[in-house]
């Protein structure tokens, strides 16, 4: 099979067509990891390095401050929007065009366009970030190859609408356990309904009143959730368990300790007979008093905004590394089939990039 | 697979053992169903015949009265009750032993030792009592074969604590759908949580009173149970629904819609989007004041109770054939994960319909 090649004299948004139209569905990112490390390997003021499907390039410029750039190049599932479409009012349509390939192709771009940079510059692409946290390749890197993602400041090219979004907020995930005890439900009464259990559950999940703190100048919105209920054993039978999965996402004042034993607290007197965590990311904190960050924001411009979601500058940020979120798909628009990316706000957010480290 | 063989020349106990080791969860009745048919085609004064999982044997000896005695061969899920287990005390410990394999063993114990009764015997032995009204095996051979089922008088050897037991609670299965609207759980006030929205049905379920009417001098006790529970998409998104199933089981002297109409307005205001009937068998009065009810109880003994279970007098009584249960379980040991029964009730049983047969 031919091998595609990327184009990098191309702009970001033909460069993100052509992202987009080699597949890289979580799990098959070879091809694709392949054409962007051949692309790479063509700059010579880069020195690049590869592990699995992470690719990995940096200047050496000896610089007082080094600076990351990192993109993931999975996708979610083609949903039949492939291969990409330019439409007359410069949208690009396609699966990847949001989440994240624009911001790719604006990584790559920096790349071949500014080989003198004022600060060192580290180009990161991983794979695997739209599947379980185990399979994430910056996490392997992280893990394997540490001095690859040493930096002062780090910018995620997730899709952000061209805004700089600062942390995340941290996810956890519990089982509730209700216990009762069976019996046959023409006879009810000789058991404990373990689904009448969680009553009490669900009513404080369905009154609950989400904190929103103010961290660093960034509004944050927390959430207390059942994501799953389960219960019943056959028709006939009163049922001895019930599991909720509640998901809390809390902002990032609070640390894992803390955020499970908020969720205890809350369910503290509904007859929880266990708690199980099932998953769990901590929080970034927005680190945007940090003076790469301050400087950074500066020069791209706008307002900063709390995410919400769980992010990889959480990942980052464990590292030492403050990071933020900063690219051109917007937010809304990622996993859709009708995904898509203004390749104005591309070229946008290469200039500003190329702006900040010219 | 080597077939297992029943051994009729055992008593009623050691013969309760036998049917109990061989599993025969609903839908997984046919080794035990061959295995009872195989053991009924050994005793030449009977005609065997079977339809699906369902054996039914009689005497043709053109008496003036024909008795059936009638019992299901399925169990509920084992629940970690099996092999069957005889304690010092005589107990018979495990999945089926009270409901209703000692009931079976009594049936198959009067098949074998009373061939010239006084009255002619039909013996019927059916599938899936314990799973939804469809695949009853009783229905079946009523819709396909209702001569075989013909008769003045049915005795069910269910669970009764070898008492009889006068007509049968209805019992009807719906569907609550609460809805919701989906999004992702990190900005979870973009959704409605369809498990939150079910937090009234439950409470309602937890704080519901029933009813206990005196019919026929027998008090009946109604219940309203939760027998299942279903929500959630994903552990990170807000679900769009949430299914509560409700198992409503009604005193005699209401009707089908009646029924109905109580569990519609009993949820009026929990803001449930649908009901949908899941399954749904009528009770059937006590019909106590019947000659051929009377004469049974003269001569078994002891007082009549209610039935609060459903069971399938409702539906020989449909098919104008009056019906009773008495059989050695205790009803309130059935379906649960320390079944039993006592070996001693069994032998009593047995002996009792011995005499009045013979």
């Amino acid at each position: 099979m031919e091998r595609p090649a990327l184009d990098l004299g191309l702009d970001a948004a033909a460069l993100t067509a052509q992202l987009v139209d080699i597949p890289s569905v979580s799990g098959s990112e070879q091809p694709l990891a392949d054409a962007v490390e051949e692309a790479l390997r063509t700059l010579p003021h880069l020195r690049v390095d590869r592990h699995g499907n992470n690719v990995v390039a940096r200047t050496a410029l000896g610089r007082a401050e080094r600076v990351v750039l990192a993109g993931h190049i999975d996708t979610v599932p083609v949903a039949g929007n492939l291969p990409s479409r330019l439409d007359e009012d410069g949208q690009l349509w396609g699966c990847g065009t949001c989440d994240m390939k624009s911001g790719v192709a604006v990584q790559l771009r920096i790349a071949a366009t500014v080989p003198v940079p004022n600060r060192d510059l580290t180009f990161v692409f991983y794979d695997n970030e739209e599947v379980e946290a185990e399979r994430n390749g910056l996490r392997h890197l992280a893990a394997e190859h540490p001095g690859w993602l040493a930096g002062d400041f780090a910018v995620l090219l997730e899709p952000s609408g061209g805004q700089v979004e600062g942390g995340c907020q941290g996810t956890l995930r519990v089982l509730l356990r209700l216990p009762g005890q069976r019996a046959h439900s023409a006879r009810g009464w000789l058991g404990e309904n373990a689904i009448h259990a969680a009553a009490p559950v669900l009513r404080r999940l369905a009154e609950y009143e989400p904190r929103r703190p103010v961290i660093d100048g960034l509004e944050y919105h927390e959430g207390l959730n059942a994501v799953r209920i389960e219960g019943g054993v056959a028709g006939n039978v009163i049922p001895d368990e019930c599991v909720v999965t509640v998901n809390y996402r809390y902002a990032p004042d609070r640390g894992e300790e803390e955020a499970l034993a908020h969720v205890r607290e809350v369910f503290a007197d509904c007859a929880v007979a266990e708690f199980t965590v099932d998953d769990h990311s901590p929080g970034a904190l927005p680190g945007l008093s940090h003076p790469a960050a301050r400087a950074f924001i500066e020069a791209v411009g706008g307002e900063a905004r709390p995410k919400f979601g769980w992010t990889d500058v959480s990942r980052f940020s464990a590292l030492g590394v403050p990071a933020v979120n900063y690219g051109p798909g917007e937010p809304n628009l990622a996993h859709k089939r009708d995904e898509r990316v203004d390749t104005a706000k591309i070229a946008h957010c290469e200039e500003r990039l190329r702006n900040w480290l010219s």
